[in-house]
């Protein structure tokens, strides 16, 4: 079996989808081989280098000519947000499976009319939800599952960087709702909202609040200033279907953080911590043993938490956000080849994204939303 | 002039305010004599043996002799909350200085009979903030006065521990409404509220959810089960009065969390994060200088951070919490001696505890509530 | 019984001693009733006032007078180190108990005859070696004697300051060997040895290098410059007589280190690490359990961890300096009474400091040094 | 300019090195094109199916072959270090260039040899210290060259792991000094000097013992137990040419260390440390700005730190250990492509090598060696 990859797009996303497909197999070793088939960027010279660079086998300035490749298996979707729908949607009709970059869309309409056009076609779909895959949030759950911080009962999580924390950054495009949809919540809070999805479960219902930190931003031609319309930062409280509560916070004006995504599990007989900025670092504590000696474990991967095993076979050598990509890329790859579920496809990224638009509807409109 | 202190109660707080008061004017030299006039435990044994551990000169089993005594001149209260009341409305009436332990009351009516009471009588007051007096906060507010830090834009706040995390823990009185008044707001939540205060200036409105994790407790008898009434844990989100936003958490079930009172402030130019269970440090960034080279910086506090020095000349040797304790005398005694103010008197005391029990009210009525 | 304070200096040290056994027998109850009998500093005017702020009996410009103050048992020396031995060798000679600051001596000979002196003379000694009294330290000699990391087989340790890390810092006294002895060794090198004995036993031999950073200084008075005598820097590799091996390192000229005392005991079945700038913490790591949740494991004083309770009975709190300070008084109150035996007394000191000055003679000689 | 690559070994670094040079060109783009060309390892069917996996055009079960294969224009050697010479040596005579894995050979006159040879047949050379690639090391130098932290003066370096640590682990060739020559040294002993040798420069002469922690360890057939003849762990005094001097320590039985290289350069103006557990965080203290802001920063690596940006233009988001060994596989086919230099070669890896037997060499006979 070989399965045909056609990328579109080749920014900081692109090149790591193009690097992700390009190693799953000589990782993993048991994934079917990969064909680096296609690649599409804007104008042609820039695909045609990008395909050169990166191992393509040929290159298009045109994505609905890569859509209608037949070399072409899995379409990556790796342009800006607001171009997800109309490529997915075709891809989707094409037949092809289809990869898509976080969130889906920036419109919850438009993430479910993706969602119902891929479950009708049955395609296999994959969302860029991409920090799941670290082998410390796979063994997160497994010391849940195996009962070792008890019956989870709280959770609060945190999604900051500081891209947008200076108050005298140029106006763009990305402050607009019409261009960038949501703010804080489409570019970070998802990802959270993803972490508290697969350790928590569903979110039933949640109040919340959000805030535009800098009103408006100077015009980059300086000819005025323009006003920012959507959310700096935002907070949500949270119910969950199992009964247990917590938070979720995210700012894009936090000064410091360049790639925060902390979260703590609160369990009857124990906690979970963990941060972003540090990987490959898991904090447990547990109500075991003697009191005298119990504390906060700081836990750093290795191959006891797999996949890290197939990258190293040494613990504490660290993976990178690479490599959490590179394991997406392969557990699309599987559950393509095997017909088994992936975690989260368009499906489960709807229910992820729906979140942060209940985040979003709460603060505007100051009531609980019910999911 | 020599201020007389009677103190009631000698437990955990009581003990600690003895030595506090002990220590102020050895440690800060510009401070009037004290006399350790009177001390109050239950029964007289007690009072006398602990009298002459502490060094006071009297011990009594009756709180109303000791707020009667001459001697006295400041009555410290450091008995059960539900006690407050009406040890400081005697205490108040008798012309005494108050020292009270926080919070001031179970109710918030209570804590305003309380605050009307000492305000027209005039006398001076202070509650047992403690973790405000630490040098290291003392620099965050420089810092922000200085605006190394920028506009703050945004607060967040969390105050655990874990003393009621364990499910099989027996039901006691801290579970009732009656007797404990609230939950973890009332034995933490307002210790994060002071800290939101002094740094963030008045919060205006806020929106809450309680969760009440371990609904019942077996009775210490082993005759069966009895209901938790009051939250083990509480969350909100809020507006300042300066336009600023963010959240307060806090459990009193999160297991590992032995004193956390962990907070980070986001302003326009940087990011201050504080946390208790490292008291002696403050973690500060600025965007400032080369971009390679900014990071979070940990700054150790020392004699450059007043009062540090009183304790020590020396950086790094660590302040404990009988030292903020020590800080927080000191202050009181200053404040008594000058006339000056005294933050937080019962005035300042009041507007915390506000916050807390419009958590509560916002969490049951499901509605924002306006302080 | 009641046992009378005779303190000779009234600097960072002397201070702290007289907060010491001002608070012992109130944190503690078991002790004897201690009265600060008389202080001593120079001029009279000083030590009159230093008495009135710490609360002594009386004062004197002269230590001979306080020596031989029938109202003082126990005298305890905060002068600068140089002056250490004849007002011991005068204290012991008066049959007085005697507290000394580290380290005994600027010279071996000197320590010699100080602890001949005091055994000779049957009075009780200690050293004021305050950071081997934290509860954090107490309970990894529990951990150790319990077996917990199996056979101790490797010690590392650090002690570093950055008080002459300036180039530009003037000279001083402090760059004599006639006048400061040993540089960083005996300022905090010592306090390293300190850990080693308690925790390891005795060192057997040793190799070692020092290292003078800053060749010579600005005179103060601006006329040229001055040779800096002793050394910046000491490193040694140490073998323990019970066959286990190690490291001992100290710089006073280490920037950003303002009181690290760190070390990392290597056991058979596991790890220690400590920190004094995070005093209440103990690193423990044990092979024990799936190795998927091993980790270090940060432990948090508390009252599991003697004598930390007599300070406060709810965890995570965290003791100070003067707390550690207030311990070791109360230790040697305790022998006192007891007749039981105390670390360190002069004995335990000059074994500690005769490793200090074997690293000398080691870095000196280029040779092996057996102790 | 197309580059082949033939790959001795596909077990941990056999595996590093193949994804390294796989992906090298894909991430850079300015690189030559590189063809994995030909694979060899034991028995044919292992080589032929890592090919497989790992998308090299052919395999073997013969090393000489692949050297002799025209298409392969580097051998990358990953073999167990005792086969290192013969391969390089023969690789060098066929004029290949040569990758070969730390450290060049176990006796420091077989890496002699090679270094001699390879400089004789005038090949490009590299050796896998790969931790020295990581944009935080290069960052550190440039901090240095910078003066951000004034002269270095001192240094300070641990490497250690826990592989070695447990008492009952079975006696292996590991344990022997012919078939594995020195023990932590050579594992891991030499990453630390290459650290130490690319920021402080040369060593000159130092002073240093070993131990041997578990003198003798079980049979794997349970017939007794045999002799561990090579060291646990390492320490050393050293002097540099510079006139600086340090310590260099290194365990493979300290319990908890997972992948420990950590070390600290004192400079007359700031301090840096590194931790490779951490490899993505700088900390970097400068004697700037008021005294009471000043603290150890954490700069965590992002575009500023080149060429972290060739893997993600966003910073915070980690890079791992495979990242590394591709920023040291494109470091080699840059300086194959240009001619530039590159570090380090065998010469310099020869240097660094000579330190670890240097270290050896003076525990053995007790004495200053001098380099």
């Amino acid at each position: 079996m070989v399965i045909g990859l056609g990328l579109i797009g080749t920014g900081f996303m692109g090149k790591a989808h193009a690097l992700a497909y390009r190693n799953a197999r000589a990782v993993f070793g048991d994934l079917p081989e990969t064909r680096l088939a296609r690649l599409c960027d804007m104008p042609d010279e820039r695909a045609q280098a990008m395909a050169d660079q990166l191992g393509f086998a040929s290159a298009t300035g045109d994505w609905r000519a890569l859509v209608a490749d037949p070399a072409v298996d899995i379409v990556s979707i790796t342009t800006p947000n607001g171009l997800h729908r109309e490529m997915a949607l075709a891809a989707i009709a094409a037949g092809k499976h289809v990869h898509c970059e976080k969130p889906l869309a920036l419109r919850l309409e438009d993430a479910r009319e993706m969602e119902a056009a891929a479950r009708e076609a049955g395609v296999r779909t994959m969302v860029g939800y991409n920090y799941i895959h670290n082998p410390a949030i796979a063994h997160a759950r497994k010391l849940v599952a195996e009962g070792a911080i008890g019956r989870p009962v709280h959770f609060r999580g945190w999604v900051d960087e500081d891209y947008q924390a200076d108050p005298d950054l140029p106006w763009s495009w990305r402050a607009t709702r019409a261009e960038a949809g949501l703010g804080t919540l489409g570019d970070l809070g998802c990802h959270l909202v993803s972490m508290s999805q697969i350790l928590m479960g569903p979110i039933e219902s949640l109040i919340a609040d959000t805030q535009i930190i800098h009103a408006d931003r100077p015009l980059p031609d300086g000819s005025g200033r323009a006003a920012v319309e959507n959310e700096d930062a935002a907070s949500a409280i949270i119910r969950y279907g199992s009964g247990a509560q917590g938070t979720l916070c995210s700012s894009r004006s936090a000064w410091g953080r360049k790639n925060r995504l902390d979260w703590e599990l609160h369990g009857t007989k124990g906690m979970i911590a963990f941060g972003q900025e540090r990987l490959n670092e898991l904090q447990l504590y547990t109500n075991e043993g003697p009191a005298g000696r119990q504390g906060f474990r700081t836990i750093l991967t290795g191959p006891e938490h797999p996949p890290y095993g197939a990258f190293c076979p040494a613990p504490g050598h660290q993976l990178g956000f690479g490599d959490l990509k590179t394991i997406e890329a392969a557990a699309f790859l599987r559950a393509i080849a095997s017909g088994a579920p992936v975690f989260p496809d368009f499906t489960d990224a709807l229910a992820i994204e729906a979140v942060i638009h209940a985040i979003d509807v709460s603060a505007r409109e100051g009531r609980r939303v019910t999911l």
